[in-house]
């Protein structure tokens, strides 16, 4: 895309001096990295009651007890994760912990783990987004999967601009969004508790008829329903270690900072996970999962009707008599979903730059782009996540399926990590209230490990047909991805590695070889250029294609008399490449401590379609001849008019790195300088 | 595509030694260039027949004459391209009479009609061989599109092997199709004429109701539609021009036999077609345009009914009694049909290379691949003409409404030319005999001449709305970016000419700047290399992204004591190209009439996807300092043990060019040496 668009988009570039401006302020952190765990309630208590729902209305009853015990899971986790933060503040968050603590492929197993639950975030989110907007605007029913990859590709230029403005950006909707969900349950749980209305959701009428396999509501198969359900509302977690891995972008003091926005975030989640499960029982909310074999009945005649999310539904049924408070609720819903997505978007790069950093990733995703976001990241990230939306045509219930166990996979191995940290610093630490501080944490990360690990079980055995053995697939691909790109540089920084013992030598002579097709002014600079390097030997040679043309070249060339001999090299295949590249090696074989520098003269071109009618032959020589040992190839560019063009373009791309060189430190060069 | 497998489909090359060997003898030449214009002899009589059934029967009975005319046009057409024949032996064919004649722009507009027309038979024929197909193959229908692409992609393949084999792969289908047909028409017309025996075809039943708009078959309405059936018929006159371009495959004399084999193609076709038409008329044949409003009836009810070609139904009439003669004119037909499109593989290539020469179209379609055929220009051809079968799906009557009209075009022109041709040689010639011999022949042309001219008028008003725009938009398009192809050559050359004139100067000093990122072996050779090339100056530098790095770099630096200075640049953009850019440019714009040499160290891989994870800066910086003047960059690679995959790879796929160097002539060497 041009210039003007692209800083249109992206907005303009930041030097790294501006990098400290875009720490954050706990207001805005909160926003910033609780998006995701918040808008969780807008999913996780359908997910809880329409899995209940396959067992029918008895099953209902049971929300409550799933409601109550991921709160639980939620609590102890967030508890367990100041820990994390206070002593992990680098913001490598699991990963870093699980790798000090458990070595790399604990590390690593980690992060694939986070990877791919970063990009099922972002599409389960804007997913369920897309999915609550239906209830608003009927006509998006039907592409789900394309309006969901829009709203990610928008979410990606968003990030593009960098972190700063996406925090401003999305403080304000997600304060709409508690304030409005809070005074909704409040609002509601007056009307009914104190005031005693009796408030009924539009779909409490009906009677939910189970799934035929789960008509016995009993022992084992209970048991796993129940723990199914259970699974699902687990999806409310994620987005804990969001905080976690983002320590770096807190104001100072980061740590308390990134605790206190934490234990923040996990009071206002509970909160509003149970309120609204309590109002879903109080005013009978009723939700299926539709690829279930269960239905509606009303007074016994079966009902296919299309429900609205628990969030509409409740929405409308206490603002019955306040419109307005339902728009507001559903809208900033709608909204808060997308920006849950923005969570992964800021920690999906992090991570990618610091597994980039240890070698486990290509080096691209660790300098960053023009803005001070990772743009690489951002792009990969949106991608894969748009992929998935559309794959899934935007099912938040069948997304969900996928979702959840790299989460648990991560607490689980970072609380282990948590348990060794404390167990290395005790042998060490003398100070008795230090220690008696690092045993509570210890206990603290004790009961989180117990808690996380349990559900992880749970989750594996309830989900894993249902779509869990994707995302295990997924992490067990990325995990071997970048296992094996980590044992390709560790190889190459092994068979590239310096030591003084390196014998340094000198080429004893260098040959030039200027290539030419004909006589013209770029050979001409060629020629000379490669003169001017004043080799031992030179030489142009030209490949006979078609002997008339050569006879001209030959002719010009004796005419013109430039001091330099050409050799014509016979060529019975019509090739210019093949033979070229074997008259060099051969020139290199019979003087092995020698260097051959090939010129190749190249045309500079302005526009794209230009460049496809020049230089063809001259790249595709390049890269072959990289492949013949000492032989170094150096492109002679002869600027044509049409190159200012694309000069202008480069210029304006980035002015200020033309200017520059004003502001380059020489300091090392003083030190250096031995000329 | 790896080696093995494309030798496997292209075969071993052949060296210009062998290019002799493909020279091809008439009875090799003959199916190899005629397969189009005989094979149209397939769909001519049914577009003539299903043209006139607009009208209904009435107009049935003028297909006689509808094919007779075209008949004659044939024959005056065969008669007058023997004089181009014989005139212009090279092969350039109607393009090259055309621009000798008559200027650049004549030849160009010639060149555009026939390369539209060469994609054009290919599809059209293809298509129809899909079409006769379905007879015998009804699982065909509803997937005509893809089965004619599949199809041509095949044709591409063999093509690719290059002009001899194909010419034996095609000359028995073609002579058994010749056989097949006359056979049928001899056995036919015995059995009709001789033996007064009743044949009647299965659909001689139907009458014929003809589309409403043409019930008064009557004045200009009826003038129309014979001009629209005349102008499908002449679909018959496509490919005579192949011979004539293809002059240069024939054994010598060439002239003589390329002539020759035109006369014998004229008279199997014109036969042919009279012979089909005749019995199709005997025995009562109809045919129906599925897209116009005529249709069927048996007894006054409308029928509607698949109906086969006219080819299929007079074979199956004929040979009612001997099922295998059936089979083997649907079969020949088919396959022949399939070959046609091979007369375009052919004619094309060598049009491309053609206007390559000329700077019309891009150098890469001059040099030939690693066969002798003209790979780029097949491929070229092969492309279009599958977008073109898959965007008609493959309808003939549809694609045969583009047709013809580019080979009437390029017919036109270069009769006009042959007659400047004479009137030219006229004024010259001097002995009489040869004088009258021209008279003769420059009267053949004027009557060619007036008779295409004529032809071409009533395609154009005849078939301009059915489609015919299109293909006249195409030869524009065409045409245009030919032009503009050549305007840029033409400028490029220009300002890139050499003369005499030309400064030489030898840049004053070079200022060598190896760019280091680690200091590792490839940095080390990178530098010892640039050292090796003793420059003016020289010095390392390395953009300071990360500062840790940095430092460890320089502290590297100094320890090693490379006698070459480190140069640190600051980059608050933490980019890596855009700071050395600068500098570099900066460097030249101090001291303009010295060379800067910047040294980039390169990591040379062996797969594909090593490489995503290498040199991706060194490939930017290299395309970007492209456009600082005065800047040479010199890749310096260094070979990493998988590299030698790809050497033995590359090896393998040229063998014999690594040991050419033996053979390669050094006689202009003692002339031009002179140190």
């Amino acid at each position: 895309m041009t210039d003007g668009v692209k800083r249109l988009l992206l907005g303009k570039k930041l030097p790294s001096s501006e990098l400290s401006e875009t720490l954050l302020p706990k207001r805005i952190a909160l926003p910033v990295f609780a998006s995701d765990a918040l808008s969780s309630v807008a999913y996780a208590p359908d997910e809880i009651i329409l899995t209940l729902s396959l067992a029918g209305m008895a099953a209902l009853t049971f929300s409550w007890w799933v409601g109550i015990l991921v709160a639980v899971v939620m609590l102890v986790v967030v508890a367990s994760y100041r820990q994390n933060v206070r002593e992990y503040p680098s913001g490598g968050g699991n990963y870093e912990v699980a790798t000090v603590n458990l070595g790399p492929n604990a590390g690593l197993t980690v992060a694939s783990a986070l990877m791919v639950d970063y990009v099922l975030t972002v599409a389960v989110s804007v997913s369920s987004g897309v999915q609550n907007a239906k209830a608003a605007l009927p006509f998006l029913i039907g592409h789900e999967g394309w309006v969901a990859a829009t709203i990610i590709a928008v979410l990606m230029a968003i990030n593009l601009r960098g972190v700063r403005e996406s925090g401003t950006v999305f403080a304000i909707p997600t304060y709409a969004f508690m304030l409005g969900v809070l005074v909704m349950i409040g609002y509601g749980l007056l009307r009914v508790v104190v005031l005693g209305e009796h408030l009924a959701s539009p779909t409490s009428q009906y009677e939910v008829v189970g799934d035929p396999r789960y008509q016995q509501f009993t022992g084992v198969l209970m048991m796993f329903l129940l723990a199914r359900a259970f699974s699902s509302g687990c999806a409310a977690l994620t987005g804990v270690e969001a905080i976690s891995n983002g320590v770096p972008a807190f104001r100072k003091p980061k740590s308390r900072n990134a605790a206190t926005t934490l234990l923040l975030l996990g009071t206002i989640a509970v909160s509003m996970l149970l309120g609204i499960i309590a109002l879903a029982n109080l005013t009978g909310v009723r939700v299926l999962d539709d690829s279930g074999g269960a239905y509606f009945t009303l007074n016994g005649v079966r009902q296919d009707v299309h429900v609205d999310t628990v969030m509409g539904q409740l929405a409308g049924t206490v603002f019955s008599d306040f419109r307005p408070g339902f728009y507001f609720v559903v809208a900033t819903t709608m909204v808060i979903l997308f920006l849950a997505a923005n969570t992964a978007f800021n920690g999906f790069p992090v991570l990618g730059a610091i597994l980039a950093r240890d070698g486990f990733l290509p080096r691209q995703l660790h300098t960053r782009g023009d803005r001070l976001a990772f743009s690489n990241g951002i792009v990969m990230l949106a991608v894969s996540a748009i992929a998935l939306a559309l794959a899934f045509n935007a099912d938040v219930t069948k997304l969900i399926q996928l979702y959840v166990v790299g989460v648990f996979v991560s607490f689980t191995l970072s609380q282990l990590g948590m348990l060794r940290h404390w167990g290395r610093h005790l042998k060490t630490e003398t100070d008795p209230r230090e220690c008696s501080r690092m045993q509570r944490s210890r206990i603290i990360n004790a009961v989180g490990l117990t808690m996380t690990a349990t559900v992880l079980i749970v989750i594996l055995i309830a989900k894993f047909t249902h779509g869990a053995w994707m995302a295990i697939l997924a992490m067990t691909v990325v995990f071997a991805v970048m296992k094996g790109i980590n044992r390709h540089y560790r190889a190459v920084a092994r068979e590239t590695a310096w030591s003084p013992g390196v014998k340094r030598t000198l080429p004893s002579r260098v040959h030039a070889v200027v290539v030419v097709s004909q006589l013209n002014r770029p050979t001409l600079r060629a020629v000379m250029f490669a003169k001017g390097t004043r080799p031992s030997t030179i030489e142009a040679i030209t490949v006979s294609v078609d002997p008339e043309e050569t006879e001209r070249v030959v002719a010009q060339w004796q005419a013109a008399d430039l001091g330099v001999p050409l050799r014509v090299i016979a060529s019975p295949y019509r090739e210019v490449v093949g033979p070229v590249v074997t008259y060099v090696r051969d020139l290199r074989k019979t003087s092995p401590r020698d260097v051959v520098s090939v010129y190749v003269p190249e045309l500079v071109v302005g526009h794209w379609w230009e460049s496809v009618l020049h230089n063809q032959t001259g790249l595709i020589l390049r890269t072959r001849l990289h492949f013949a040992p000492g032989v170094m190839v150096t492109s002679v560019p002869y600027l044509l008019k049409s190159s200012e063009v694309a000069i202008d373009r480069l210029e304006r791309e980035d002015p200020l790195a033309y200017r520059l060189i004003g502001t380059a430190p020489t300091d090392h060069e003083g030190a250096l300088r031995d000329d």
